[in-house]
This record gives structure tokens, sequence and C-alpha cells, in this order.
């Protein structure tokens, strides 16, 4: 699969987990973020351009620990739209799994 | 994190959950849908005009539950696509979260 | 519901699970990407033109099976970004739901 899609000015990215398995969730989700941030910059976006965020974690208890880095990553401005939901992921031991839409810059 | 977002004619909501858990998954609904009708109008949008729906439910058993909802409410001319999924949510008692994309008037 | 919305260049299809459940998750994965590749051509698109897939798995243990049919059939010069999870589907018997977003041809 692709990284990334860019239609229309819109970029969606793939579903990204932790390179490295088995850390907590507040690190998996701050390796996450790293990469959606290098992801975006390919694409002409970046993270305050994000249009919503797709959450999925393999056990909701990782709410808080997740939020953690989200919060001191996510745009303060202009926080992007949100859903987060359980859901077992396909690689073992990931936990957290980010899926961005963005717009792209002109 | 926003309400929505717009972008180039698209409005893309967060996922919505009743506000008051612990209601029976009609009721839920019924609660998030009217949520919807409120963001979608301060976007410049409605309900004729959604995209797509993805929704989630804690316990798949609320499917037809749900339903009784989304069927009383949902464009009858022009029901969007749709897709429901089973996933725990992030708020205890919360059994029923709807994410909705939708074209913005011009 | 309806089987898809196209909107600005855009096709959003509902979440698409086989006709015929209770067949491994590859069979089933074969017979959804057949309805996919007709909805899309209906829509004026085609796979080749896909933006996004989300693609949602009763049980993770299907990962594999599923990805049989799907890195057959997905387009070989640009498959698209995607991400998977695990959540129980709402028909009985069916364990691959596929969400597919797709650029309309001009």
């Amino acid at each position: 699969m692709s990284a990334a899609s860019v239609h229309q000015g819109v970029v969606r990215l793939a579903g990204q987990v932790a390179r490295e398995p088995n850390l907590d969730a507040t690190a998996q989700t701050v390796a996450i973020l790293e990469t959606i941030d290098s992801l975006l910059e390919e694409a002409g976006s970046n993270k305050h351009l994000i249009l919503f965020a797709q959450i999925f974690l393999a056990d909701m208890a990782d709410f808080p620990a997740m939020n953690v880095a989200w919060d001191a990553w996510v745009s303060r401005s202009d926080p992007p739209p949100r859903a987060t939901v359980e859901g077992k992921l396909a690689v073992p031991g990931c936990t957290v799994e980010v899926v961005v839409t963005a717009a792209a810059l002109d």
C-alpha cells in the first residue's frame, strides 16, 4: 500500500502504527505522530491542516495515555475533529493506530 | 478537538456520542442525531447532504435499536452510504458513536 | 442506505460485505472486491483511483487470508493507503467489510 494519496487538495494517510511495538501507548503515539508529521510534509500539508483523525486503540484503557501525546502535539489553535474506538490492530504489540485526513497547501 | 472542519465544500464532524449516557441505544442515537443536525446547520449543511456515515456500536446487539432512530431520521430520498462496526467507545455508558461527512451548501 | 455518494470528484462507497456469508475470508474478500469494482464503475471510477480503504475484520486472524485477495486485486502501480482494524460486523457470518473512497473520473 501507499503511505498517502493526494486528490483535489486533500491528503489521506494510511493508518499509522509505531514501527517499534511493545512501547507504552504514549510512546507509541509520539512515534506515530512524528511519522505523520513527516508524511504530511512530504504530501504538502502539516498538522495544522488536519481535517479529521480516526484513532483506533487495541485497548480503550490506553485512551488517557494516547491523549497525553496527542494533546502535546495537536494544533492548539485549530484541533481537528476526531473519533476514537477500540479495535484489535493488525501488528502484534501495536496498540495505537492513527488515520489522518488533511488539507494540502496550495 | 473541534466539532467540525470544513474544507472545499466538505464538512467533517467529530465522532458524536450522547451527552447523557446509559440511555438505550435508540435514545442515544436520537440524541446524537439532534446534535448532528445542529452541527451540520452551523457548518452550512444538513442531513440530506451527508456523503458518508460511520457508525460504531459498543455492542452489535444494539444494531436494530440504533436503526430505529436512524431510519426515522435519515433522508428518505437520498439515504447516505454507511458502515457499521462494533467497537468499545471512549466514554463509559456511551454505546453509539456516529461520524458524519457531508457536503456544504454553496 | 445508498451504495455510493459522489461529490466534487470523490466517490464514497457504503461498507461492503459478501452477499454470501460463511465463506472463508479470502472468498468473502474476492466477492466484496467484485462488488466494489461494479460500484466504482457505476460511479465513474475504478480501483486504480482509490484514495483510501478502511477494512474491518471480525477476527484479525483473517488478516493474511484477506490480504491474499486484496493483493491480487489492488492496483500494483498505485496501491491506495489503507487501515485495517478488528471489529464485529452487522451481518452474521460476514467476517470482512471494506469501505472505499475513490476519485471520480472527469
